[in-house]
Order: structure tokens, then sequence, then C-alpha cells
């Protein structure tokens, strides 16, 4: 049975990919390797959208998060945590984790941050060294406008630091123009590869925090990442063969070109929100902040979300997402971002009737037909 | 151009691994990839002869180093780091990263540890932590006695700590028969795998030091390991591909059996070994714990060793080492572990000995004929 997979994380793999990561290995202290480094900065800058150096980690998204705090923050330090989901919560616990205060700023999940909330505390308080957001909010299919908080952190004191592993290469973020210090991302979302790829772009003025950092670190340590990327090398042994698979990534990229790319995403994004109301579902996200790379979809009353998800994947090879932490068996998820096409979509929706049909959701509800929800999709897709 | 990697780490991927990797990416919470959990823990546990947990970290070699360091240690705890090359020296890097007080044996590079002076060591300070070694020091060709080492520590209250980074799955280390209390791995060695992977194997010992670290760390937390993998589970998201790839690493040793492997890599050191003294060259390792998984040769004088290395690559697609750190230049260094067979041992010194002779070194050296170090490893191997 074909496998489609449209989770917020791993997303699938382009054939071209495949074929990178199905080559020899080759050794990483070369200059055949240092070939490799140099484009993959070269074309991760131009996804960053920066002229800032992009560290690329051999980690998950989450040891990146980490490098971020372990390398801007000394115990002690304040800084300000936007949480409005898991991940959002991931950036307190890092924080808490190295013994740093981190001033919590509890957003209602699904909602939008208030700007001027986080201009308010920094305006309070000099001496908070970092404001922690998150682009997309994997868990609840959130997008932060970035560019407003950028604002808001530019002229103070304090870094700018966003969680964009979902997001980035399908939601726009303006690293430079719009004053982020430290962009953190992952391989397995927009970037189209398997997971295991830690990715952090950094501001001098964040640089400035990473030489005075007390805390402790050695494998996601900033100052011998610069060493070594000074030299077109790693301090430790790189992911190699995902390394020359990102460029293969980046390559398909610029040839779609990263305007195409986010209008793509939001596109399908759109197909989604608009079959899911077709179906007479609601979106989870309020609709002034409904993300571009990840939808969750309310569980409507009587449906059980769980069987559902889990019979789209074993009896038809659709895997799409269930909500996580607070969110589990009320929401669930479809990304519309990395490798994932408008057949992809069409399909997954198909699927997704198909099995609320044996489930009965069209008996209960005889005002919504069969159909509406691809219908309504399509009509979005052209 | 066909090209042989004989480098210490990444070492050849064989079909079934780049097969592996090839594959459409899946999901990791689901069934499916809980099923490629429970087979990577059950192979690793018999590669690693122990019966104690193996996490899968996502990172490489250095950051299941750190792991090892960050939650073992607290600040201010001291611990013995026998360093005897690059990579025992990593060990004392990283206690004093996390502010832990390092109690040095510098071993002479190429020489063997004397357990003696660890049992002395641990005699004279009770509350030394643990006893930081390494199994096969990359840099310099040595194994050290993890047996004996094994027998001065188990009795104290310190825990044995191994990097076997370089030396799992090639040179002997049996876990729980030799009272090893943490046995630290990387995936690019003799595990056939690229770079990407970070494993530890625990003992109920050290989970006590783990429950107790004050050190900060949230990615290689082993709490949070412990209980994602109690469910089966990670805590962060893993490298997928590579763990389905490591499946089929697991089940190509588990074909070939680990004493074979053993014996092969053994023998394939000593065809090298064999093949540099008919060429006139001398081992830097002492006798008593030459490596069986790689072998660093010292430069002859007159020969230039970086251009001979960097002819085999350029010229023929042969990749083999120079020396690391103090020995840049002195040795080059070539790889007998994972899937790196008799005939890429032949082919490798039949390169060396036309770039040998193209180097003049045959004729500075009339009494060594081309060919005399192929013939003496032809006669190791059979």
């Amino acid at each position: 049975m074909e496998q489609r997979l449209l989770t917020p994380g791993p997303t699938p793999l382009p054939p071209q990919v495949r074929e990178a990561l199905a080559r020899p290995i080759i050794h990483h202290r070369t200059s055949q390797f240092q070939q490799v480094i140099k484009e993959s900065e070269q074309g991760l800058k131009e996804i960053f959208q920066t002229k800032n150096d992009v560290f690329i980690l051999a980690s998950s998204g989450t040891g990146a998060m980490e490098a971020a705090v372990a390398n801007l923050l000394s115990p002690g330090d304040k800084a300000i945590t936007i949480q409005g989901g898991k991940f959002g919560e991931r950036w307190t616990e890092l924080c808490k984790a190295y013994k740093a205060v981190p001033i919590v700023v509890d957003v209602t999940w699904g909602k939008a941050i208030d700007p001027k909330l986080i201009a308010e505390k920094l305006a309070a308080d000099k001496d908070i060294k970092a404001v922690f957001a998150t682009l997309t909010e994997t868990s609840t299919g959130v997008d932060t406008d970035i560019k407003a908080l950028g604002e808001v952190v530019r002229n103070t004191s304090a870094c700018l630091v966003v969680d964009a592993i979902s997001g980035l290469g399908a939601v726009d973020i303006q690293t430079d123009n719009w004053g982020v210090d430290v962009v953190v991302s992952g391989s397995q979302k927009g970037l189209m590869l398997p997971p295991g790829l830690g990715l952090i772009s950094v501001s001098p003025k964040a640089m400035k925090l990473v030489a005075e950092s007390k805390s402790p670190r050695y494998y996601f340590d900033l100052k011998a990442a610069k060493k070594a990327l000074d030299k077109t090398d790693t301090p430790w042994t790189p992911a190699i063969g995902l390394m020359i698979a990102l460029n293969e990534s980046i390559n398909l990229m610029k040839k779609e070109g990263l305007q195409n790319i986010f209008k793509r995403c939001k596109l399908e994004g759109e197909a989604i929100r608009q079959a899911a109301k077709a179906l007479g579902f609601t979106v989870f996200a309020d609709p002034n902040c409904m993300s571009n790379a990840v939808t969750a979809i309310n569980v409507p009353a009587g449906l059980d979300g769980e069987l559902m998800v889990k019979t789209m994947k074993d009896k038809y090879g659709v895997t799409i997402a269930g909500g996580q932490a607070e969110l589990k068996g009320k929401v669930f998820r479809a990304a519309h971002m990395g490798y994932i096409n408008k057949e992809d979509i069409i399909f997954a929706l198909s699927t997704m009737e198909t099995v609320l049909d044996e489930m009965g959701y069209f008996t209960q509800h005889p005002d919504i037909k069969k159909g509406a929800g691809v219908s309504a999709a399509k009509k979005v897709l052209g």
C-alpha cells in the first residue's frame, strides 16, 4: 500500500533527497566535504533570509533549541518565554534546565500573542536577556507574527530567539529584515529531510551573549562551532549524509523559489481549512493566526478522532497526526509544508471522508455530503 | 573513479544500509516505529554485550560522551580521565566544561595504561565518581584493556565509563562481564552507518549517579530518555532514517556473528601491520596495545606522509587518514572495522605502494621491493 505522510514532521522525502541519502559516504575532513559545507551554508542563508552564520548541528531541533538557551543565557539570567503550546513550553523547560529565570508569558492555546505584552515586560525590566518565541506552534497550528515581535525587541538590549523548526521553508521569516537574532530549525519539516540536523542562525548581537554565557556546554558550544565554520569545518563529526542530502533540498527549494513555496503552503492550508469547514469541522487556531505550515482541526463531538487517524493510517496508508499534550484526542493535525503537494492533500481529504463514512459520520450529519471536503479543497487549489 | 574509504570513521556503508536510508520516511509516533525501536534496542544489547538499557541519541559520538559526563557528574565531582590521545583528552575537556574536577592520568601516546595506576588513584580518594577511558583511541591506534580496568573499578564506588565510539563492533567489549557501567558509541564506525547516532548504555550503578547529577541538561537528559524508552519511545524527534538503517546493520552483524567480526578486524589489522613492516614502516602503538580497529603507522623520515595520503585519495580514490593533533604529519591511519573487507585492504595497500613508487620511495630504499606490502598482507589474509 502506498504511504502518504502529512504529519507536521517528518514530512515526505523528495526522490532527489532519497537518492542522495543512498550515496556512498565520504570523509568529512576533505576538500570534497568542505564544498558541501560551503554550499549548504550559502543555501541556508538564503532560506533563513540572513547574512548571519547558520550553524549545522548533528541533532534534532530540540538540540538546536538547547544550543540557543545554553549559549545565550547564564544561570540567573532572565528571559521571556512565550508559550502558547507544547513547543513554546519547551523554551521555558530549557531555561529552567539551565537555571535561567523564565518570565513566562502564557498565551491561550490557539490564540496569537499580543506584542504589546512583550513590549511592556521588556520596558519594565531592562535585564531581560532574550525573548523566546515560536514561528509555527506545531501543537496548535498557530503562526506567530514574528515581524511584530521583532519591532518590539530590536530596539532593546534583549535578543529575539525564534523556534522555526516547523515553519522555516514554509512560512516567511525575514531574519535580518525583521531583526531576529537567533533562528532555530530542524531538517525534517520544510527542508524535506529526515530528522537529524539542528540548524541555528546567530546575529552579532546574540554572539555577544554567546561570548558571555557561563552555562556549561560542549557539544552545542557555538564558540567551537564558529571557530570551525570559519575554517569551513565542524567541531565534531557532522551528520555527513544528511548534509549532502540538504544540498539537494536546497537546490529543489531554489528551483521552486522561496516566495512560491510560501504561497503553495498557504494555499494548501487554505484548502484544508475550507475542506474542514465543508465537513462541519472547525479549525483550532483563531482566524488571525492560522498557520500556513500545519493546521489543527477540532475533533467534533461524537467523533472518535484517534480512531479516525488510526484507520486512515492502518487501512489506507495516510498518516496525519493526532493532538499532543493537552490537545490529545481533541484535535487532529495535517501538515502543508515540505514535499507535500496538491494531490497529497486531495488524497488525504478523500481518505478522511471515506473513513468518516465508515464511522457513520455522514449518517449522523445528513446535511453534510461525502465529497464536500474534497470539493471545497479542489476549489481552492484550482 | 571508484572510491574506497578506509578512514577510522566514517566507514563504508553496506548496500543494505544504503537501501534503507533511501526508503520513504515514516512517522516516529507510530507502532511501526516502535517496532524499529524494539529491534534496535534488542540488537544493540547484543552488540554492547549488556542487559542495560542502550539509549539512542540523535547526535554524533561526542554528544553521547557529553551525555555521560552531564548525567553522571555534578559540578565539583571528581573523576579520573585517562588520556593517551585526542579522544581521551575529550573526556577531560568535557569534565571541565561541566565544572567537574578531572584527575588526569596521562598516558604516553601509543602506550597502554597501567591499570594499577588507576587502582592507586581510586584507593587514595574514595570520592571519585567515575573513571573515563577509551576502548580504541582513534588518534593513536591503541586499544585499552577494558577488562583489566573493569577489575580495578568494579569493586569501588566509582563508575567505569568507556568511549567505544571507535571499537564497538570491531573490538571485544563485554560490558556486563567486565563491569563497564557506561559504554558510549557512535554510528559511523563498527556499526557501518553514516554519522548521526550517539549510543550510550547505562548500568543500574550509573543510573544512581544520573538521578543525583545536578548538571544542567535537557536534550541529553538520560532520565527523559529512560522514561521514554520504557514506553518504547524517544523524548525528542529521533533520527528516524538512521535508526531504520541501524536495524539493517544489526542484521548484517548478526549474520556474520560478533566473534567472527572481531576475528576479521584483528586479521585485517595484522595484515596492515605486516605490510607496514615489509615496507620498512613501523606501527605507532606499542605491540601490547595495537588496536584491532585502526592502525596508525609512523611516517618514515624522508617521506611526505600528507602528500602520500592526498595522492592516494585524489589520484586513486583511496581515502586513509592522516594524523590528528600532535600526530599531524607524523602518522597515517587506516581503519579495519565495519564494512571494510580483505579486498579493500589489499587494494589500499597496492595503491599505497603505487604512490610510494611515484614518490621515489623504492628508489631511496633499494632493499624494499614494490609489492612487498601487498605480499605480506596476502600471507596474513590467506
